[in-house]
């Protein structure tokens, strides 16, 4: 965005100002070529990962952050079925949770889209931050992920949408990459795709349409777009390893443009040959169904996410 | 080493004043038990990656830095039969080259072993920084790498040799990994290991003995044990991107130590498992014989080596 430099770039379609250079590419664009740009990327996304049909509903999941809240104007955008969906965490700091409703809220009511919101605490008697003081050793952002996949799943069935539209992007994709090789995780690195089908009927397909873009592209888009996103970082996950690793890729990155983007491309591309493809024994899928909410399971009488909240009451008690 | 550090570290084998900590095992280690110690797990690899058999004669490719001269050290303690193998580049930096070949002579002498020199600026008319000079684009390290693989393989050949075996540490490889994974090189993946067997009856058998445990590990061996080695880097090399690679692995090891551990171990695992073992079509090697020196090749009537040296001697015409 040329901050800070005294070279005015161009953008490579029309010659007028750029906004971004996007080194990795070697493309510079100016506002209008961007926003199209972004646009075309992610409708070839959907297309090449033959993420969901043209007439389908799609939730989206919306944080109020600047990935989300883009993924859902090109969708809208690009002429989709969208409903969002917030899920307030109840994470206090800063009013975190509070501030990224309304903005997710603004969002929906200034593009005239309908957005769920599902309040954890009041739904189900605590916040995020509370689960974690069970003292069962439950880390923060693991509770968080079983808490959100769970509410995903039971409102996209019940909405009856085709597939869960999630922001991650590909700097989160790259970071899990570098984590899951690190620790050389196979059933993650299997898991880990652009598209993870549903497993099970009541189990909603979930696809990552801005897997192929960076974060500062989602954040540029944002700000070229006028969309009003929390600027903050969770809280808690400043901490993160993910962190960690974006940070170091992003070091690859300076040194060496694109070093990401292969990284992440590349993995795709090995993965649609056929690597990781094996599953290992037991790993077909076993289901039965929750007592308590009815939601597939594959670990006996209650799925995890009713057991964590059976244990949170029980302590309480 | 307890360097700068007021705490001193008790052996924790015999309570005595430990040399060494290795955090990824969670071991501190005196004098005694740390040269056992790295005995013993170079004996531990050597036969569980079946490297070879007790009476085999092995080539030791010393560079006259710490990772194989401490190599041929153990080789020589665990009683195999070892000779070494210089190969002299003709880097002039500081001397690099000939006093590499002093510390590879010095070892030999006062061990009682018995050491091959191969000067390749004497033998083919010029060193390596001289061949980078023809212009042709070919990187030091890529021809340098090109012209000691002949070297080794011909020198094992004639020394009826099982065995070539060479300093890589587990600094080396994890970042040749990291390197690997982050373009996916799959070519790269599938030989990348422990051994890389004999392709063709000419060409030798390589092990890598130290590929368990880290550089600092051979430093400090070669340190405790008194060996004499040059401490410098090749001059080349400094750039190198696997050097940038082992900087960044250091940094996940210093943050959380074993990582680096981890990532080459789960890997050697997954590969052992069947991972990146698919070979592609066209793989099959189709060897001819290299009508100027006799060695095979898949590239026609010239191998690569002497195509290199018929350049750089057309270029100097």
């Amino acid at each position: 965005m040329a901050r800070g430099s005294r070279v005015i770039m161009k953008c490579d379609k029309c010659g007028g100002v750029a906004v971004i250079g996007m080194p990795q590419h070697r493309l510079n664009l100016c506002e209008t070529h961007f926003v199209a740009w972004m646009r075309e990327i992610v409708a070839r996304t959907i297309h090449r990962h033959r993420m969901f049909a043209p007439d389908a509903r799609l939730l989206v999941a919306v944080s109020g952050g600047k990935d989300s809240l883009t993924l859902w104007e090109i969708l809208n955008h690009l002429g989709y079925e969208t409903e969002g969906l917030y899920i307030h965490l109840g994470i206090d700091s800063d009013g975190y949770s509070d501030q990224s409703q309304r903005k997710a809220e603004g969002f929906a009511a200034a593009n005239g889209l309908r957005l769920t919101v599902v309040n954890v605490a009041e739904v189900y008697g605590c916040g995020i931050p509370e689960i974690t003081w069970t003292g069962r050793g439950q880390r923060v952002c693991g509770a968080c992920g079983l808490v959100k996949r769970h509410i995903m799943n039971q409102a996209a069935y019940e909405g009856r949408f085709d597939a869960i539209a999630t922001g991650h992007n590909m700097d989160d994709e790259a970071a899990v990459l570098l984590q899951n090789l690190l620790h050389w995780q196979q059933g993650y690195l299997r898991r880990q795709d652009a598209v993870l089908p549903a497993s099970h009927p009541r189990l909603a397909r979930k696809v990552k349409p801005l897997c192929r873009t960076y974060e500062r592209e989602s954040a540029a888009y944002a700000l070229v777009r006028g969309i009003d996103f929390v600027e903050a970082e969770c809280p808690y996950a400043v901490d993160a390893s993910t962190i960690r690793y974006k940070l170091l890729l992003n070091q690859l990155e300076r040194e060496s443009p694109g070093t990401k983007y292969q990284f992440y491309q590349g993995f795709l591309a090995a993965k649609a040959e056929g690597l990781f493809s094996e599953a290992p024994e037991g790993d077909s899928a076993d289901w039965s169904t929750c007592s308590e909410c009815g939601q597939p399971t594959l670990g006996g009488d209650l799925c995890s996410f009713c057991r964590l909240w059976r244990r949170v009451r029980h302590e309480d008690a």
